[in-house]
């Protein structure tokens, strides 16, 4: 199997995580970076692709060149933009398909003028074909880095089976997002797709179902970066010891556009949503107090900070405290995990298993699973199905 | 296989530790309390004893009954005491063999006043015997729950064999411990023997020796409840996440005995090095500043409070902080590891399973393993590994 | 001047708050508890109330005895009621003003069925002359300690002005609230008031002047507990260092009926209202991202958690953190502060004081004062005021 | 009274605390950097030094140009240098007396070669000289800031009086520090001195009756910076809420050349020793369990961490905790305070008041006083004694 060019394909390259992966990835490529970071840095599995053999592009609503985005969200510097991520200066995103009703925090001038839904669609695939093209790349991924839209309407008609999906393009339903046409596109042009961010998207049944046809690998959704990782990291161990957990508080602090996003409470619904589930679900009981806040707080910029008061209980009743204070980045967390899911993603595609792909749920917040199977939240469970996906070609 | 009466016999019977697992216990078997906080609570392996089937006795250095030493560590009052852990006011531990010179801050006039260490030996051995024979049992289990004493010499010819031990111990040698003669004893006398102090105890090679000749089941040594706790749970998620610990600073503030022992800064010496090794073994590199410190504060008695402060570095090497503040009760976090370890000691017994069982590593900081065999730290791993062997009869 | 007994009237008895003001000084009469925790307990002012001469009366939505309120609580447990706080079992509430519009969380049935705005007044009124009558004092208190209420439509003409304020309770104006019929009450039967809560109340400006006019003392409001007196304690340092406040974000955790009340968005606007103001009005220039929670989290019961971070500039322009995290008890800060108010709002009566007491802004949150006189709200310089008027007799 | 030049001469010119001082003000001369950071910016004092009119100098055991010792701190960096720091490359320090018995972990090649006391006397005499002369002022200060000696001896004789220290500098009493000489060469100059390390230098009787009889202003010790000032800000706080303070654990990690100074234990005695009295001091009686640690991390470098635990005992005995976290820079704290200490000291002199400068001691953890005179720790009322002096012309 020989190992190639992979092209990646962010929807929101200019944004913080994509230009911190996209530089990163440059450094590496000139020499002035190395793999830290990068969790699967000593992978040997057959197939997967080299660091260096990764090529970008993407679409966002505000043009910039990556250069000046990646300045404005503070994550890289000058020194990184002299150093080794120059070529950052030349890369500009295509015009994106956006939505203010689905994001509304978040618009930007840089817009596809699309009259439809299967206009949207078009545009995407056209664009999809053009950067296999330009790029020279057989191979193309796409990751939806987006800001986090609001919920649909689940109910919606349009969500009920793939034909009525179809009907839905066709009469424009409203509640039909971005990313969901982002990711038909994608699957229709046989290009996997990871959903990193908590917006609904290839995890409605009909995208689902088309790509398990079509045999196309999906995954998501929402990357699991900070307070959440520590949460699957930690609630298995307090299960095992028996500790009892009767309330877990968690707050965080940002200030990136991420947290701007959120700052619009449609969109905060949609994270707050992904980041519940989890913790019951690892204890095999109901948390009666869990509660999960996310606070726009401008001096922080992309510096996130999350505090965590889990209270316990134990032998005899006992109760205790056990306090969490991650001052973290959130770009620096989430840009390697997205070259890994885009890797990983590629791998699936060369083994020919298409379909959702449970072992990347080690990344996501809401692992996305077959219809059949539940999904895995411990962290260390997670890490262990990854790595045996890894070794063992089928 | 018939499950029968088990009897565990503590060194430190009067010990915060001992007296909270008795009393738990008590007030199981009295109704009053449930099965809160123990982690085998659903194990079903054959034979594994019922926790209502396990007797109570040991040794201290301190003659006080049960009740009233109880009181004095503050862990469980007068409530639990008039309900269900009644038994404790009338329990009282037989006198046991000290000695000033390897545990500086602790002493107690309830002593062996014993002539050699032959003499010793011969004691201990003859109150297993009676134990035996007053708590009617078949099945003894030896636990170690004495203060930690400080690091003996291990370049003693004593420690190199098990046939110079022996000649150690017709000589007296002053490098041979209190926690060697208890381990000695249980292992002559076929009681299956486990050390939760950090105290070098069954881990010097002369002892690992004739546990493996005589099929005797041993398991050590420091129990791990709070902060190597949340190390061994932490460590592999970031190493897995490829995030570099640049540096990580752990400090303990605890008022009760234990923290007034290890104000002798012999005993600390003992206790630190078990905390310090299991990082670099678990991360696979050696972290650079690894700083844990231990201090006696009497504002808090039994309650203990740890905090962590973890410089990571990951994705272009930029620096994150996490910080753990962990509010815990020391003893309620222990006993029900005490009564586990007893509870698979027996087991392995029954199995005739004898040596060092590896299976118990995730109650323990600085897990005991054959010569061959490295020890696991990863707590998800030592977790999965237990789970098996419980599952697995031979 | 002779002291003699002063009755305190709280309209919230049967709350935590008054509940464990209660307790402390029937147990410091009975010789069970001593001066701990008083701030003014070494104050020599001629003419100030003993504590052991005070005695206690009041309103409740609730109508159990005290005892049993208390143990609700879990304050103060059945130990105090055994010990010197036996009196509380016999204590029983008068049925109080309330009403669900003003404070959707908390209702009792407990409650005067008033017919309108005045004939509540003379129910309270009347409800003053029993109290001095069946507890033989001359002097009497009254002191807020109700659940928060929702804010008044301020804008609303009865607020304009005393006669305004008069024609409002005429025409049963539905903007004026329980709060304020007490305060109203207390003024026109020359009982000083107090507000401890956020709700409006003494401090429309009807209810001044009527003081001012009565020469009845005032003081109010919300009780500066925890959080916003480390605020006015720490933000006063932090602009004598010239230390610039980038940001301070706040969050409370606490899980009592106090935070249930708050629980309701429109009682926790009141609060947050008063929490703010503080900080930009100390350091002298608005804070950008100042951010103030408060979550009703019952894992802690009356226990409460408050967590802030501080983020400053210093020289340079270099950014660093300070955090700060206060598990502390609500009722054991107020409780004490409660008693003080009285004793010094008792003390000014007796000087012939009336009107607002600015002297007593130490312990409020938003300070009271007359119309051109500004608010302090650094800490130090409070107390000191305090100082100063207990020691200077005019 | 005409303001001329001023200029400052530190000893450990080449330290983080002193070069952060002086790119900061040469940034000011520059216009590249504002007035931020500066305590005493808007203070309006007849004849105070205009920040633009301080020149510097001084001495170092490390004989490099500023610049490059400024970059090796990392707390200012190229950025700085090449935008308005530029001069600190032209900047080197004069050949410093040191000691390696005093300060064991600090020395360095650029060493003043002294015979004797006295001869190294006169070089630091024939420097100051040196110095009026070269920058053309007539007003000189000198602030010690070289690394924490170890605690001399005070019971020798050369401590009991002025002649007899002029006989232990004859006789070369080893007792006698080089913190000593330099401070007893600037009162005989006639230049004003401020200690802003623990080191024991003007506070021994001999110099202060010394700086006393020659009527120049000295102050000190040991610049109060973060985890004390934060005491000092909190303890007058709970002494007035009458909020016990059970105990106070304190704990700091810095990776700096200070946290190497203080990594020799005798280093480390001098500087626990100033920080622990303050507490007892301010609150009136003795804390039982008072704990400072200090520990060398590397990973922070001149980022200082300080971790506090307060155990606090309120109403009814009933116990609550306060944590501090702070995350702090020590240079950016200290050097504006260093800068302050020179003017104020400068004014002390226009004005004609020599001896102790008592007025100083809200920039010191160990204010020095008059011998008749108690040290004032809390910190609001320190600020008011400094502004209350600065507003007053004698």
């Amino acid at each position: 199997m020989l190992t190639e060019k992979l092209g990646v394909a962010f929807i929101g390259m200019g944004g913080a995580v994509a230009t911190t992966a996209i530089a990163g990835i440059e450094m590496l490529k000139s020499g002035s970076n190395g793999l830290d970071g990068l969790p699967l840095a000593e992978c040997k599995a057959d197939g997967i692709v080299d660091y260096r053999d990764m090529v970008f592009s993407g679409w966002d609503l505000c043009g910039d060149d990556l250069g000046s985005a990646a300045l404005r969200h503070g994550v890289i510097g000058e020194a990184e933009l002299s150093n080794g991520a120059s070529a950052l200066r030349t890369m500009r995103p295509r015009p994106a398909v956006g939505s203010v009703d689905f994001c509304a925090n978040i618009d930007g001038a840089h817009k596809v003028a699309a009259l439809s839904h299967r206009n949207a669609i078009e545009t995407i695939c056209s664009d999809l074909a053009g950067i296999r093209k330009t790029q020279s790349v057989n191979r193309l991924v796409m990751i939806n880095l987006a800001s986090t839209e609001r919920l649909p309407d689940l109910a919606s008609s349009s969500f009920a089976s793939l034909p009525q999906f179809e009907r839905g393009l066709d009469a424009d339903d409203p509640e039909i997002s971005p990313a969901m046409l982002y990711a038909y596109a994608a699957i229709l042009s046989g290009v996997p797709y990871a959903n990193f961010t908590p917006s609904v998207a290839a995890d409605i049944l009909p995208l689902a179902t088309m790509a398990q046809e079509r045999n196309v690998p999906i995954a998501g959704k929402d990357g699991k970066t900070g307070q959440t990782l520590l949460k699957t990291v930690i609630a298995p161990a307090l299960k095992a010891r028996a500790l009892h957990v009767d309330g877990w508080f968690s707050t965080n602090i940002l200030g990136n556009s991420d947290g701007k996003a959120l700052h619009d409470p449609k969109s905060l619904a949609s994270k707050i949503g992904t980041k519940t589930k989890v913790l019951d679900e690892m204890l095999g009981y109901p948390v009666e107090d869990h509660i999960v806040h996310i606070h726009y707080y401008r001096p922080r910029g992309d510096d996130k900070e999350a505090w965590d008061n889990i209270d316990i209980s134990g032998f005899l009743g006992q109760r205790m405290q056990l306090k969490l204070n991650f001052l973290c980045k959130d770009s620096i967390l989430a840009a390697p995990l997205v070259i890994e899911i885009a890797r990983v993603l590629d791998l699936a595609l060369q083994r020919g298993e298409g379909g959702i792909q449970d072992q990347l749920g080690v990344y996501f917040k809401a692992p996305q699973t077959g219809s059949n199977r539940k999904p895995v939240h411990a962290f260390g469970e997670q890490q262990m199905i990854l790595d045996t996906w890894l070794r063992n070609a089928n």
